[in-house]
Formats: structure tokens, sequence, C-alpha cells
């Protein structure tokens, strides 16, 4: 099983990635966790070049560059993990590209899902969880952190596209993405997501 | 004006390169140099990392990260140059990407050509330079040098490969690519190709 988590940051992805490990873990059901981009020697080097400030970079080539790291991920990682019938769980997936390359940076949506379809040999997650979070929230959440990299510093108007753009891709793949308010408690919205992995596992 | 030069290592575009820019000089017509990957902040990185052996770069991140070199390069460096009537000479470019990647590596050509598009932002050579060399005497030549970096060790085959690339390259536009035999002397390379330049100048 491939499960994706998606949304902006401040959405509370991460702290939903790791309690989802802990209920695998205590059915005794192996899990990897991975965060995007990221995960492999390579794709973490393109981590650090995407979210550094020292660089210019346009935006067809930070199309590039998460796709770079997406491939090097899903061949070498995902797939092996997949076919090995390890339970994977990512930390964003496709959907951010379109979501923040696509709507966020204004790209065509159809070469971005062309070029998305490239990089992911084929390997699609069978279910994603979008935590829905408003721009103000996600806001109020971001000004408690300390410090903000280049993507996350893009601004509201930026972040407002994302959002649509996430809501699009929702609407368009109801039976793969679950939509959950990400306002609620924290183990509220764990047992929504158990409720929808019980169902498909 | 934007002029590239193709070929595998050793058949000394770095040369003709060189010597084309002292003959535009002489002209008092103004010049940009550019290697690929690299050319700007960005792009060099990349390059960085493409000719490391220290990462494991699966052959379609490889097109990435050519292609995220490449859209920065152009977008930031080579329409601006070209916009103000810069005469811009470029040791490697988008054919590269298909004789290295597609037909060496063996990528599907169609997606290879589909990357190349969405990187260039319309940004083609007017006049292309293949400077043609049999596999043998590019071994000769490199066995000269101290080193070979990730792409240059990748073996004979690749090499045969990437060579049948540039053939078909230039066999299906004649009128943009122009077959210059690498086996003879540096001043008669650079008089067939300034001949070229002359005809399109």
């Amino acid at each position: 099983m491939f499960i994706s988590f998606e949304g902006i940051d401040g959405c509370g992805k991460s702290t939903q990635v790791k309690i989802l490990n802990e209920y695998f873990i205590s059915k005794n059901i192996k899990t990897l966790l991975i965060r995007e981009p990221g995960g492999t020697l390579l794709s973490e080097k393109i981590r650090e070049i995407l979210l550094s400030k020292s660089f210019e970079i346009t935006d067809i080539s930070e199309l590039m560059l998460f796709s770079a790291a997406r491939n090097n991920l899903v061949a070498t990682v995902i797939e092996p993990a997949i076919n090995n019938g390890i339970v994977v769980i990512c930390d964003r997936f496709y959907d951010s590209t379109v979501a923040y390359q696509g709507y966020g940076r204004g790209l065509d949506i159809q070469k971005v899902k062309l070029i998305n379809d490239i990089a992911i040999n084929g390997i699609k997650p069978d279910i994603t969880f979008y935590l829905k979070l408003p721009i103000d929230i996600a806001n109020q959440r971001a000004n408690k952190r300390k410090s903000r990299d280049r993507i996350e510093q893009s601004g509201n108007q930026f972040f407002e596209k994302v959002i649509e753009g996430y809501d699009t891709i929702a609407n368009e793949e109801p039976e793969r993405v679950k939509i959950i308010s990400a306002i609620g408690s924290i183990s509220h919205i764990h047992s929504l997501i158990v409720d929808y992995i019980k169902k498909i596992h």
C-alpha cells in the first residue's frame, strides 16, 4: 500500500504521518516513512537546493528539480519497498507538484502532469489524504515557527492558488484523494484517516 | 544569433568555441560563451551533481536535472543576451540531451524531446555544429586526459549509441545541424565553421 499526505505547510501532515506510522507498527505491519523531496542522497541534495535562498530558480527549473528528486526516490526506494509488501507513507508526493508548481506558480497544468507522469515510473498512491487548512490559520501556525524556507515565503496569493489546486485535484479524483479538515484535533483527524485505511486495507 | 556545438567528448568543441569567439571579437561583434550544463549559479550546482560520482542518479533524474539546468540558463542568460543582439555560442545544448539521455541511456526519444521543449522556452539554436568523431579516436584522446567524470566513464556501447543519436538528429534537421568531421586540423575545422556562419550572418 502506498499512502501520501498533502496540504499546505502547517496543516499537520508530518504529525499525522508519524501517528499513522505508529498505528501500523502496533499492527506489526512494516512501513517506510518518506518526505518529499528527499529520501535518497541525490534527492536530499536537490531538496537542499530547492529550499535554499541562494539560487535564482526559474519555475520550470523548480518543476524539473522536484521531478528529478521524485524519480530517484520512486525508482530506488518506493518501488522496491512496495514490491516487498511494505506500506509506504509519503509526506507529499506528485499532487504537491500540480498544486505548487502548476496552480501556485501558474505553469501549464497539462505540462506539469506530463512531467509528473514521466517522473513516477507508473507508481501512484493508493490513497491520498489532503489535510485542508484555510490560509489564515496556516499563517497563524507559520508565525509560531522560527524561519520560512524559499517556498514557504512565497506569499498569500501563491498559497491561495495552491489551495485551489489541491481542491481541484481532490474533486477530480475523489476515489483516491480524501479531503480532511486540518482544523480538528490531532486524534480526531487520525481516526478519520484510519477509517479510510481500514476500508482499503 | 544562437550557435551551439555538439559532439562526444574529445571532438574539439571547446577549442572551436574559443576560436570562433575570437573570430567574432576580431569583427567587433559581442559574444557570450556558455557551456552546458552551467552558466548560472543554479546550473553550475546542478553540473556539479551530474558529473559527481557520489550519487546514484536514475536516467530520468539525469534527464530532469539537465533540463532544470537548461531552463535556468535559457531564461536568465541566453534569452536576454539574444534579445540584446549578442551572439550566443553554446558548448552543448538540447541536442546533447536527445543524444546522451535519449539514445545513450535508451530513454523514450519522444519523452526526451517533450521535456526539451518545455525546458527551452522556445529558444532554439540558429545553427548547430556537430563535430563528428569515431569512438576509437575519442578513446585515444580521452586516455591522454587525467580523469573521467560520471558521464564520460559510461563505456563504448553508450558512446556508440550517442553517436547514432547525433547522426539521426543531423539527418532529421540538415538545415540547422551541420556535420563536420572532427579529425581534421583545428584551423581547417574552424574555416568550415566560419563558412557556414557567413552564409547565415
